[in-house]
């Protein structure tokens, strides 16, 4: 598992070269959204979920986001069947466990879909990673000091489970797999006034997954450019309204030199 | 039911502050641009409209926004289910009617909807508090010179019904309820060429109820502040995309002074 | 079949002036966008699709737009009730058959729609409209330099079999229809970096077909406008992301001698 600046452009170059078609099976709130950012990435997003056309779309797909912050039962099946697929024709799955822990329709999903097929990369913010391992943020007096810790711990708990790489992010994301912890310290505060910019995140690490079969090394490289796009966007932006055009704009623009500049990434010591 | 500027910027202050949980069953068309108004008044959306989790979702909730403008079956069982729920749980439900009167189907659900929980705040145009209320806009020759004396008598025994405090957004928004009428004069015309931002007043609206429980203040509040977000907007923008932008930094960024120079609000005599 | 500048400003002066309601029945990821281009253009958009109100809904609108993007069982089923409704009543049917060959749950419903009702206008991309054509683009060996031929013969085939006027929307956009070959080469390439740009070409034919019952004529006005809003967009953007927002105020301020010194249209010899 190696990762430079080098090998994350080289990424976004072949990203921008072959347009790997990314299917999503994702939430209404920002279909629009990852989907421009997917585009302006220079990858081909495509959403789709009848039950009718999920396989068929997965058989020609490269990547497979799957997002469940609006569920419902013809969308969950959905998931399964495209998921299944994904997993007979090695297509890899994303998983982004919105708002688990929060009711446990959105629980009961994640942790069936994640042990029917373990996804290649699954990320979220602490308190899902933490509700997806198992581990209740709230009976764990989760604050500010101690989250990364306690999420952490609950990564390396899933990853162990599922193999899957595990992508926490937050001011400070973090890539855990069994060799280790990627840290990605690029991004501005701003972007969490973006509804779905996680979202986001997640919709690249199926872009970086297309082209790139490492996956920790993947989602490292699409959490690198969030960050990165996301701090050029921020320093042009007067709000949430201006960063989320701007950041569609930066990663647009994205370049090399901006990688070279910017990139704070690193292994956990 | 008092309200001044320093009332407003208090609530304001509070959402800020408390991050309230808003659920919104709410149309496809406008979700994400009001999921990200609620997040950069500070407020914390969430979209969830399955069955099996909105009465999860409502009972972590301070407030249940619903918003009729894309119906079908299963949401509309998703929305009794949740609005039953925020009765006994006493959350507040603020309810935006979009479309009443156009068809059938939903004149008939938002009507059901009314008597089965009568909402703490209805947020609509003239056009739709008269169809709710039983008033055909057609039939009595509404035009612009007249139509806010038929909808205020619209909304006066829509409220004699329900108890809801009532607003009917417009050039000029009134809130009516049993103690009498606010107008809030603020706002910019090219407000009406932006998607949704009527959608976007009834999200606020809910930020607002779950933080100050005197609905027709917190809906005076949410309409104030919209309009002020919108002429801010207005004035740096050349055309409805650039003030839909403008208007989500103006509403991040809005200040207690800001109010204090731009409110345009009283008692209708 | 006369198509001037004069006669296209017409119909952006009659869509202004007679705000004509469009129905869509379209994909999720362009709802939001689809309603804002209509709204700024100046018509009345609507989204519905239950099957409990789409018949009526078709019954007060001025066109019908139904787009596949993102399809479901019982989306189907409200895009052939509105479509039969249309059909009764007159009211243009405006077809984006978005993705059709991808998967053939939308070649079967796209070939079921267009022979249930022949659309007034079928827009889509040279392989969208091969694929509804019955062409496999692939066995052609399309590329580049030989596509517009391929497309423009599967557009007449399509034409000589439904009556449609055919779009094929690219770099120089194609109407197809029995009187000959309309070419518009206005337009940007950023444009194809905007999710949705497509669908949003689809709904403007719906708003031109509201007003201007020569079908071809008025796929050829949208697609001028557009390309025409897009140039005007480009030159004002940094990239795809704010290219969407400049477009809105460009397609909200255009002018006639915008069109005037900026269309590039003509028949094809």
């Amino acid at each position: 598992m190696k990762i430079t600046v080098e090998s994350i452009y080289a990424d976004v170059a072949k990203i921008r070269e072959t347009s790997p078609l990314v299917h999503n099976i994702t939430n209404y709130v920002v279909m629009n959204s990852t989907a421009n950012a997917l585009l302006v990435l220079g990858a081909s997003p495509v959403m789709a979920h009848a039950e009718q056309e999920v396989e068929e779309m997965t058989g020609i797909a490269r990547a497979l986001v799957i997002n469940i912050g609006t569920l419902s039962t013809s969308w969950v099946a959905a998931m399964f069947l495209a998921a299944l697929r994904a997993r007979d024709l090695g297509v890899p799955l994303v998983l982004d466990p919105v708002g688990v822990g929060a009711t446990s329709y959105r629980t009961k999903t994640c942790r069936d879909l994640i042990e029917t097929v373990p996804p290649a990369i699954i990320r979220g913010n602490a308190s899902e990673i933490m509700a997806l391992a198992g581990q209740d943020a709230r009976t764990k007096g989760v604050d500010s000091a101690d989250s990364s810790g306690a999420a952490l711990e609950a990564a390396m708990r899933l990853n162990e489970k599922t193999g899957s790489a595990v992508c926490i992010s937050g001011e400070v994301d973090y890539i855990v797999d069994g060799a280790g912890v990627i840290r990605v310290e690029n991004g501005n505060p701003m972007m969490g006034k973006v509804t779905g910019l996680g979202c986001t995140a997640t919709a690249l690490c199926g872009a970086f997954a297309a082209v790139n079969s490492s996956f920790p090394v993947a989602a490292a490289g699409a959490m690198a450019i969030m960050g990165i796009a996301g701090e050029i966007a921020a320093e042009r932006s007067e709000g949430p309204g201006s960063l989320q055009v701007s950041f569609l704009d930066a990663l647009f623009n994205l370049s090399e030199d901006d990688l070279k500049s910017r990139i704070r990434i690193g292994k956990q010591s």
